[in-house]
């Protein structure tokens, strides 16, 4: 280890590959956070924590969150923006993708009704070439969705804040044209962050625009989605099938009318598991370590304004 | 329609788009299989009114056939020999392959006990990307098999019968040394055809070859598997998973154990349904004919003496 190595603490879980990692980047983990130059915050590092370490010691100059969502520790960063603050946006787009496309062909192929059955049935289901996918979303989990509905040849609409193009979209449009695009969709995948502009953005208007042979899949938030409307659209036959990694509220409580709904499938937050993200945020940490030793920009750099 | 029309007789449903795209390759359909130059067998056409055709009308000298496998019209196969014989094989691949993509991440999600749980859990699951695939059989399916395991960075091996590389596949073993290869497979995709050499080739001692955490998806023929074997291997927790379109027997009759294994996923030989499957047939048979009128070499041409 050189002098000149980052220190950095770490809240939360200290784990072996996220220490190993960090330090072949070029820094060492302190266990006190008033000697340190950074922090990453790992699984389990609870916002408090966070929060006092930085109230506590004006040395620290760069937060790593562990997530891509920052709701859970913006006072932390509302009150020390003279940080920089990097989150886990992107890092864990190849499994949150792969759940996606998991949850899109289960419902197209009606697999929640075949492993509730218990007899042989009449064949059916739906393939997904040549479908029309509409992603919500321009982060890198939905431009790993857009990569992945590329082998199935798609046709994908992005929905976006700005109408920038995306590598793998046959066209790009504005949040405020989502409801334009609904009634040629296919199949709806949520990939956006919360903010002010996407909460509940799938209201019982949106829901209703969408065709009703139209599936429906949430991997991001639970809120981007008008839950009970869902459960209006999903009884009354609009939908053909939701399938949600997220829900509101998270956890869905048992009793919830979703678990009994047959077109749902619900799991529970499972797309990127502790044991996939570990060595993706340790990853980022180091990579971010490694920037800040070279000038590199960091990645995943949070846009406090935007919300994530 | 030219004189020197391809005069063709449909046993079977002559569906609209078979109709259609005959003509517009340069055929003429004919009720009477007397009067027809080829047979194209449809959906619902019996191998017995194919049989009855050919014994009758010693005209008829290209014959497609509706299916991948050509179990069901060995008999006129071999009685006929001096007919070109078509299959639909690889013409069926996308929706086939997707559908074994499908399961594959429906097991490796866990989305089966999903399907059926009535209350949040904990969080689990295994990404595909990274994982060692093991593909049995070498033709348009398993071809299409490899190009999609190709998106997630997984390490594919073909298992066939001569040792021939093949694209996106990091090597290719004979049949020979399945047993080999077994013990460092993590996903098992057969999309072989039944043969001799295939029946039963998935036994005790081949499933027991397996590690405990992998997981076998057919989407080929039921018989290439033990079931009482599988059973056996998926009750004793030997196996993570085992997800089945295709069973032997077929249908599955109720009350098989299958039904009841919370580790076995069955859909109803659903990957390629008649919807997904008749325009894909109609396209074969139009490819067909154009390539008897024009001399080019006919597409999925059947090797009777390999069984497919």
């Amino acid at each position: 280890m050189s002098d000149d190595a980052l220190r950095i603490a770490i809240i939360g879980e200290a784990y072996d590959g996220l220490v190993a990692e960090l330090e072949a980047a070029g820094a060492r983990c302190v266990a006190d956070p008033a000697e340190a130059d950074g922090v990453v915050v790992a699984f389990g590092g609870r916002p408090e924590a966070l929060r006092a370490a930085l109230d506590a010691h004006s040395n620290v100059r760069w937060v790593q969150l562990p997530s891509a969502g920052i709701e859970l520790f913006a006072d932390s960063l509302a009150a020390h923006p003279q940080c920089d603050w990097t989150s886990a946006k992107g890092a864990y787009a190849l499994p949150v993708a792969e759940h996606a496309l998991a949850l899109t062909l289960a419902l197209l192929r009606e697999l929640p009704r075949r492993a509730r059955a218990r007899a042989w049935g009449p064949a059916a289901g739906t393939s997904l070439h040549g479908l029309r996918v509409t992603v919500l979303g321009a982060g890198g989990v939905a431009q790993e969705i857009v990569r992945l509905m590329g082998c199935f040849h798609t046709e994908v609409t992005v929905v976006r804040r700005q109408a920038e193009p995306m590598r793998g979209a046959a066209r790009t449009v504005t949040t405020a044209e989502l409801g334009r695009i609904l009634p040629d969709t296919d199949v709806l995948v949520l990939a956006a962050a919360l903010t002010s502009g996407t909460r509940q953005l799938l209201d019982a208007t949106a829901l209703a625009a969408l065709p009703e042979r139209a599936v429906l899949v949430n991997i991001a938030r639970g809120a981007l989605i008008d839950t009970d409307a869902l459960v209006a659209a999903l009884r009354s036959g609009h939908l053909a099938g939701a399938a949600l990694d997220v829900t509101d509220p998270e956890p869905l409580p048992a009793g919830h009318p979703l678990w009994s709904e047959p077109r749902a499938l619900i799991t529970p937050h499972s797309a990127d598991t502790l044991e996939m993200i570990q060595p993706l945020l340790a990853a980022r940490a180091a990579e971010n370590v490694a920037a800040l030793r070279s000038g590199a920009p960091l990645v995943g750099l949070v846009d406090a304004a935007a919300g994530y």
